[in-house]
């Protein structure tokens, strides 16, 4: 099932996506089926909050020189931060350098607190395609990374959630900067998998309905400017699209 | 105006505290007056976000000899995390050291962005005690102050908002565990003001309604224990009393 939250006709409801048409099934048009170009996409959900992995593609870690870490290190970016498919990525005045990461991103469905690996499946509303934006120089600067991932649209996320029955078991991501190949990697070089993720955080904290888990980033990040088209795309997830503006 | 959010018959309500009583401003109740004795107080406010300062005071950074800093570095904990004046702190089986770190937090009245520090004080609904609670062994660890600063209930706050006009210019900031005073600060020591952590914190993030930014520690944060009664006393602003459990 691939899961979307779009606003028609002012109204704001939820949908099943199915090749070009989304069925909406809350609200005032529930039950009606309607062109996605006749749409606007919202992010799929509304998170309470969102926690990144730092370092989980064993590629990325070698790229950087870096050992692969023992247990995740996580972080969180403020749903303030969240941009929907299609919207723009601003550039802050105070940084001269941000930065795309293409990732994997899970979507929690149900409340869970202390998941085993084995369990965390069952708390997953499904998958979407994520770029941890980052003003890479105060990054540096702050050491904490919270100012630096945390501006306001450094979170893009989405267009849709595609449920955990319809994802295939190795995803490729690519990332694209005007429509250049910029990153690529699959989660086979996932250092710790999606469901260890779950439970590592469920450990610190409850996580709540449609927040998000984005699971790092493969090699290959980089730089990107004022007037630039980004693209995270994920096979089987979908395709996430978002300009970048002054 | 001092303001706190209570539980009165299964009610959720918003109230106005003078002396022991509290007058309910909102649902079922509105208007009623009843004593403090006979309400649920909740955490005063529902923050989408808890954005706390680093390192904030000139007597906190001379005692671990560290530099003054030029900025501010920030950071978040989940809200999640929150917990009110007389909730257990929950020490977690995989941290061996959990400290205290009393501090003032300011609570976002009006949605806001990229505020001057002199317009600041409109944004401000006022002010509350906080614990910064902190693993210490993993914040070490880990780098990222994520997991040691986010798991449930480290982040005690209240139990009332008391508003800007009625706030002394200069507060005293204590803590006391099981009676005894391990903290003692004061504001005039802050490194950067209130108005100037708002301002910095709006350029970043756009700040809504309820949110609470978290100003830093004075010297003398140190380890509690399960057992333990953990008080942040602010004067003119109010007594958060939590206990520890393992």
């Amino acid at each position: 099932m691939v899961l979307c939250r779009v606003l028609y006709q002012g109204k704001v409801a939820k949908g099943i996506v199915k090749g070009d048409k989304v069925t909406i099934t809350s609200g005032t048009f529930k039950g009606r089926r309607i062109s996605l170009d006749k749409l606007k996409l919202l992010t799929p959900t509304r998170p309470t909050k969102i926690v990144c992995v730092g370092l989980n593609y064993r590629d990325h870690a070698e790229e950087l020189g870096m050992p692969i870490p023992e247990e995740p290190v996580i972080f969180l970016k403020p749903s303030t931060s969240s941009l929907a498919h299609g919207g723009e990525i601003v550039f802050p005045p105070i940084s001269n350098r941000v930065d795309y990461e293409a990732e994997l991103a899970v979507v929690i469905g149900r409340r869970c607190r202390n998941v085993s690996p084995q369990d965390a499946e069952r708390y997953i509303l499904g998958y979407t395609c994520f770029n941890d934006v980052t003003a890479r120089d105060l990054q540096q600067k702050d050491g904490q990374w919270t100012r630096a991932k945390g501006f306001d649209t450094f979170a893009p996320f989405g267009p849709f959630v595609v449920s955990p029955d319809d994802v295939p078991e190795e995803m490729e991501i690519r990332l694209y900067l005007n429509g250049k190949l910029k990153q690529k990697g699959t989660t086979k070089n996932m250092i710790f998998p999606v469901s260890e993720i779950v439970s590592f955080v469920s450990q610190v904290m409850t996580l709540l309905p449609g927040d998000i888990i984005a699971t790092g980033t493969p090699p290959g990040v980089g730089p990107m400017s004022p007037g630039d088209e980004v693209v995270v795309e994920i096979s089987g997830i979908g395709r996430l699209v978002n300009r970048v503006k002054a």
